[in-house]
């Protein structure tokens, strides 16, 4: 194989999106754009698209469409037209289930946003800087489901701000109890998504199916993974989840107690120093620092922090002392590149550099 | 004295309102201008809009200004000047401690947003509902300090959601612990207050000097008067203070911890069934029911139930388990209202209606 | 035929609401609550909610639902299931052609806010202060169509604004040309209507065949009755129509070009003065004045202004020369209530007190 | 003179920015940050932000400061303390006056962003692309108030959206009338500018002074040098001036008439051949195009396209048959950037391409 980190342009992996028109769809094709090792060569989607340029078939939210994008031709949601190896799933839950076991049983690599398969015990559910050794999973899916693909699952896009700032603590002074309440961009709805009668001037106290997610999903993401299984982290959390009129940006506010518990000044240096999985550095969309630590009182900002690291970080502030746990602190990142589309790609950078697709033909 | 509930309009209190131009203090003017047992014949503010009719001195924010009220001359913060004895102070921290002192020392009766005497061991800091026999600390505050007159206060507008909202759940089951998240309204900042740029589109995690307030208030609030002295209530709080692109309404996600936990059905009837003080019942400004529990899983909204109330009820929902704690819900109020000047019309007609009065001379 | 404007509550006609789950048939359910003169009896909406209690088929958006209304079920779009003789419709275009007309066929007055019938010849368009007395028009509609019962139709939500507050200058400077620039609030669109993606920190200059029916309903409205058929004025008008991210009120921004152009301070005179047809002084809905003029500089504001009398008035400010033609002003007025369920209503209320509902049998 | 466009970095301008701290300033030290000719080494500000550090004394808005910028320390804006030849201002109106012609008189290029000089007879008003050659009324200038150095201006911000988008029809057209209505954002009013309590869910129908400027400042920026001075276009334009709850891009909706009405086609073709000055091409900030045509009917939006060109393209859309005039379209473009801070750099790029800095001593 040869250092995917100089990947030729001629050698980029050609890949599919799966529910392409729609919000992370969307951002899928603008952040493969210009990927230096994969190649976005099909798009699929549901019937009402099938057989309509990718132009035509979208209502394009941000920026510029792609034009080579845009002019390719939607692909139905099935293995049999899609040749790519590497498939990136934008779809949605209530069809997700089928099509991705679909794609994984015709040997393709499945990088999932959905969340049919993230408490599967056989599937890996990635953040990569935090546990990307948990890939190690797919064997066990492989060999218990007879796939010659695989999925990969990316997590909820609010469990991501929450494991990704507390990873750094959890390693060093073990989380035991987490209070989160979250104040959530209006793009995590897709699109349409949210009403604007709802939401203007506005705060929503309830996202649907939300809390019970990041309750769960958090033990898994930090769990260990002991050669044959992930052992969930002993993390008890408590969740709020808040709907806001802001674009794009999920912020947290964290109440954490831990095993033992770090000064806040400990806090930040370990959050500061803290590097992630040495497998991800130099990923084409790994962020650098991966956590972004603001010592400003009134920060992050989704509006003003969220396309930090490329929308790939994760910024941090306000971590002081709590007055019942340990520690207070503010997490806030990209709900739809660091917790959808560009989670998924980082996760599937990272199988390519560490070699999880020895075995799968680029083409 | 005759019964203050059924007041004629000729036998009103006349009141005046210092810091009348200001965001809280249009308030006031607002919800004075038709109000049965206070007639408004007094405003006053800072030197720079004394001599002006406070038409001309006031940049007015919601609605219609009271014409009665446009056309009386501002007057200075000074209990030479101003001859009314309810006073209602809207003025800012910086200069309400002297001057709510001079007029209380000037045998005024000043009901205080301010937060500078909220915390002093012998001033009320007073929500009716809740606690409004705290008002017992005015005989030991008139005797230790020599004044005729006296200071009542009303609390930060984030912990009057929060106090109102647990305290029918205190009284029966004891609060000892609580994780406060709050999403606070810009009106909270008064006018010009958060700058657009800072807030469109975005929150802002930290509001200057509120998590301590909200921390330390509650415990007096909730604190019982042994006849002498208001014991804190043993409760500890971490807070979270968030500014969001709301106009009005303070929401605070609420996590709970009990002496004697109940289960959320229980929880549901003792806030359904909650009448608050006899005492306050009746009083023009009580909102009935006071707390309003909301089953709708996405209720309360700000700006759907804000005006709930005429803005004085307090709206609770999502009271559900907590996974650390026993109770979980989300509650909020109008903080301009309930949170400011209606808190202080309530106070001062709740001493009225209690005989707090006698002695005061009316005119 | 009694007082209509003495109206005992045992009096009340009883009247339905077609499309009553929508966004405007709320508005309907909202203000017909406490009417003086109608008594909701009925309301219908779609196959999908029919059979359902309205609480269980209604997301409701705005206040409390009533609650005698939400105890009724919901009832097909069809004369044989409703009896109310007036019938309120909120339909949309896609269905109200049929249906309101199987409605007129069946003896009904269907008051609509749909856009099929609004230029029919033999059909009124109505805003009751401006043209009430193209109501005699529906003799014609009755006799050509065979009809027992008629449809009145009232103006899309952006012309009313336009057309109340041209009115007073019209009949007496002749307005001839108009360039109307609007400003419209989301809830136009409906529910769920503009996407929060779409319209948070930004605006839309586009909204879908809204420019033609200003341009066009402009002349009817302001047209004259000649004994059989509306000669239209003589009026040209280039519309831009733009959304913005505002709750309630659309804003119009207008260059006005007469054929005897008034000063400004004549035309605010006009404006003050006017009081529209006198037969709709005293109508419950009807505000007084219909038209507030305001000396701000920086009014009409739609979240200032826009509960104005009780959401019926028209609020204009910034009269002023243009530098082209002959006056330039900003009007405002709620669109939901004035320019569209409001309006019907009014309508609705004309019709009784001057007895166009004799030979309607109530019941 | 080296070729400026292939400059070394070495051998880049040094430059001053006046006003640093405010919103404008900041947008100047963002766009200098890493610009190919300039080199931005000093800051200066008022007195209250003098001798601290431009990051100690800034609240910067925006993105990250740029390191560099943020350890230099604060000068008083006065020609003694500053060394810099090329002095871009952002300073208030109120103080730019006197400031800028000490500057000016001391030997500096001094690119204004205020509105004192801009209608001055012998005052460059610069848009590059559209007027590039009002430059040469510097020499003017220059012998006429003996200065050595000299003031260009560039456009009130609206109006450089309205110029923009005209320019290309007036040059073969000729534009004789226009109704310009503009929805703004409350950038352009500066930092703190617009108090969230004003604008959210809301719209304010004016904007002070602006009406008269851009009315005023269209005609210099379409008129003709004749040798000596300015022709001013014979342009009648009738402005309504609105602010609207986006934090960045003014939309202008336009309606014009012209000596010889081209077809929106021909108009649309036009627009899209326009290149501008050929002596702007290739300037490091000069856009391509500069003016971005959008074929969809609802663009242009000033969220989705407001940073076309780097903030530097005009973006125009909807063109189409006026039923008053001949053409109405609607154009956007960044208010801060192109309408502020990029074009002073555009005016500055331009003077050293062309050489009109000759005989300027570097440093």
């Amino acid at each position: 194989m040869t250092n995917p980190r100089s990947l030729l342009a001629a050698n980029r992996w050609p890949v599919a999106v799966l529910g392409a028109t729609g919000a992370v769809g969307q951002a899928f094709v603008r952040l493969l754009a210009d990927h230096p090792w994969f190649d976005l060569v099909e798009i699929a989607a549901s019937e009402r698209s099938v057989g309509k340029s990718y132009r035509d078939a979208t209502r394009w939210l941000e920026g510029k469409m792609p034009e080579r994008t845009a002019k390719l031709t939607v692909k139905p949601c099935d293995p049999l037209e899609i040749k790519a190896k590497i498939v990136f799933s934008a779809l949605d839950s209530s069809v997700a289930g089928d099509v991705e076991a679909a794609f994984a049983a015709a040997g393709r690599v499945v990088l999932s946003n959905a969340k049919n398969y993230r408490m599967a015990d056989d599937v890996p559910l990635v953040i990569p800087e935090v546990n990307g050794h948990h890939l190690s999973l797919l064997d066990r899916q492989r060999s218990e489901r007879g796939w010659p693909g695989g999925i990969v699952t990316n997590a909820n896009c609010a469990v991501t701000v929450i494991a990704m700032a507390l990873a750094p603590l959890h390693e060093k002074f073990h989380v035991r109890k987490v209070f989160a309440t979250t104040m959530q961009a209006v793009s995590g709805a897709g699109y349409p998504g949210v009403a604007s009668l709802d939401i203007l001037g506005n705060t929503i106290p309830y996202i649907g199916d939300e809390e019970p997610k990041i309750e769960l999903e958090l033990t898994k993401l930090l769990g260990t993974y002991d050669g044959s299984r992930i052992v969930p982290a002993e993390i008890v959390t408590s969740a709020h989840a808040n709907r806001v009129a802001v674009e794009h940006g999920h912020t947290v506010c964290l109440s954490v107690q831990f095993e033992h518990p770090p000064t806040p000044e400990v806090a930040l240096d370990t959050l500061r120093a803290w590097k992630g999985d040495p497998a991800v550095h130099g990923l084409p969309s790994a962020p650098s620092p991966a956590i972004i630590v603001r010592d400003e009182l009134d920060r992050p900002q989704p509006r003003r922090d969220v396309m930090d690291g490329r929308g790939m970080a994760v910024t941090v502030g306000r971590v002081r002392r709590d007055n019942i746990f340990d520690l207070r602190l503010v997490a806030m990142a990209h709900n739809v590149i660091r917790g959808a589309a560009g989670g998924s790609i980082l996760n599937a950078e990272l199988m390519v550099a560490s070699g999880q697709l020895i075995g799968i033909n680029r083409t």
